[in-house]
């Protein structure tokens, strides 16, 4: 089932800016019996990306309605919210009057998602190095080419992620997760001011991590801090957490750090 | 008038991957009496760009005989072509079975493309840098939301366009044109192998170059190299060449080097 803007249809002007230059937002998450999951998260993570695209922002009622008729027939799916600056005419300026485009959908709950939280994930490094750009940086936009490259680096689908560098060799991200380390009891996961997604999930492992006593920074991290890392997981909304058992052909044990995440990403989340 | 997979239609799925990620590229041209002006360059630069996103290309003649019947009944219009991988489940990997989206429209040619080819255009210096990503450097795709921002940066109508620097500070395009230096009767124009897009009309004013006798060279070029040209002047394929004749609130003067560059464009081309 797909809404758009509030009806049920399935196609969109071909003029949109959505496509014409990727001038828009997304998100995807989880529901369960009808109810998304950290809708308050996504709706904020929502409202702040348009904001930094200067994008009229939906009623968070009108939207939070939207969202509960796509997944209502369903035991558990993934929603997907995209939201572009809407049809307008050639050219890169808008007016700023544009009536925006918001497209409200639910699909299946890829099995994996939830597989891979108890068996883990092998990965592998992508050589698409992620290019910097902090007008853009951490906002989930639809300008995706770059993880649509990394992606199509392998076939092999035993292969759940790839993860990424950006242009000094720094890990960012798996193309569709954030990335996490465990090393002597603490958490780290690199900073996204030059590039990469600032994903709800990311932050909700960061501000749990202080009241369950563990401490989380956001740093740089080299691929050398990954590889003698204690555990490396992988987190999105749909995923959770995935711990990853093989990095780049070393195996590796996921360990109880993970497994304490995945715990806190499994209590409600009313943020 | 639009053309969408041949059909007359004016909208695409709501699951396209153009839209979903950009994952696809573009092009826009000018036509006169039904006929595309430099037809066969903007079919192989489309070619050329589709082979960098694997992309699978239209025949040529099925695309010409859709880009001329969206023309036939205008006397001066602008020819849009999207090409995208088409629609497809959600997620970054593509099959590449994917039936690609063709999107063929026509529109009105604006006055001031012409008109600015004589009396010289404002241009301003765009605060954006653009990132570099060499992996898409001079692909004309749909990930254009760094032109987006930088259009955004001004809203006087005197101003016709914006010049981008890169991250090091290098000038490399406009926010819709390729930029051209005149020094000493020489022309130069930035490398875009970091970032930027190749544009048809760029070659065109480079291949012409040397059987006029004028040198062009494609070498790194700084904002202090641009102010103190001789000329100054920007290029695509609806724009020809626009002398700038006021540089971010410096007066310039249109030049011979530019009329010269603006002689040759207006040479029918057939390549």
């Amino acid at each position: 089932m797909i809404l758009i803007n509030g009806e049920a249809r399935s196609e969109i002007s071909a003029m949109d800016r959505g496509l014409a230059y990727g001038d828009g937002i997304f998100r995807t998450f989880p529901a369960r019996q009808g109810q998304p999951l950290s809708w308050r998260r996504h709706y904020a993570k929502l409202a702040h990306d348009a904001g930094v695209l200067k994008l009229a922002m939906p009623e968070a009622d009108v939207l939070e309605s939207e969202v509960r008729a796509v997944c209502k027939d369903h035991g558990a799916c993934a929603v997907k919210i995209v939201l572009t600056r809407g049809a307008g005419p050639r050219g890169y300026r808008y007016a700023g009057d544009e009536r925006p485009t918001r497209i409200v959908s639910a699909g299946p709950l890829p099995a994996e998602a939830i597989e891979n939280r108890s068996r883990g994930v092998k990965v592998r490094l992508c050589s698409l190095r992620l290019a910097a750009q902090p007008a853009l940086a951490g906002v989930k936009h639809l300008n995706r080419l770059e993880n649509v490259l990394a992606r199509a680096e392998w076939q092999d689908p035993q292969i759940a992620e790839g993860i990424l560098c950006d242009d000094q060799g720094h890990v960012i991200s798996g193309t569709m997760t954030n990335i996490f380390i465990a090393v002597d009891g603490a958490l780290a996961t690199p900073g996204l001011d030059r590039c990469g997604v600032a994903g709800v999930t990311r932050e909700r492992v960061m501000q749990a991590a202080e009241p369950n006593g563990i401490s989380c920074m956001v740093t740089t991290l080299s691929w050398t801090d990954v590889q003698g890392a204690d555990e490396v997981f992988l987190v999105n909304s749909l995923a959770g957490a995935w711990p990853v058992r093989d990095l780049n052909g070393e195996a590796r044990v996921p360990g109880a750090m993970t497994r304490a995440v995945q715990q806190w990403l499994d209590v409600e989340d009313d943020a």
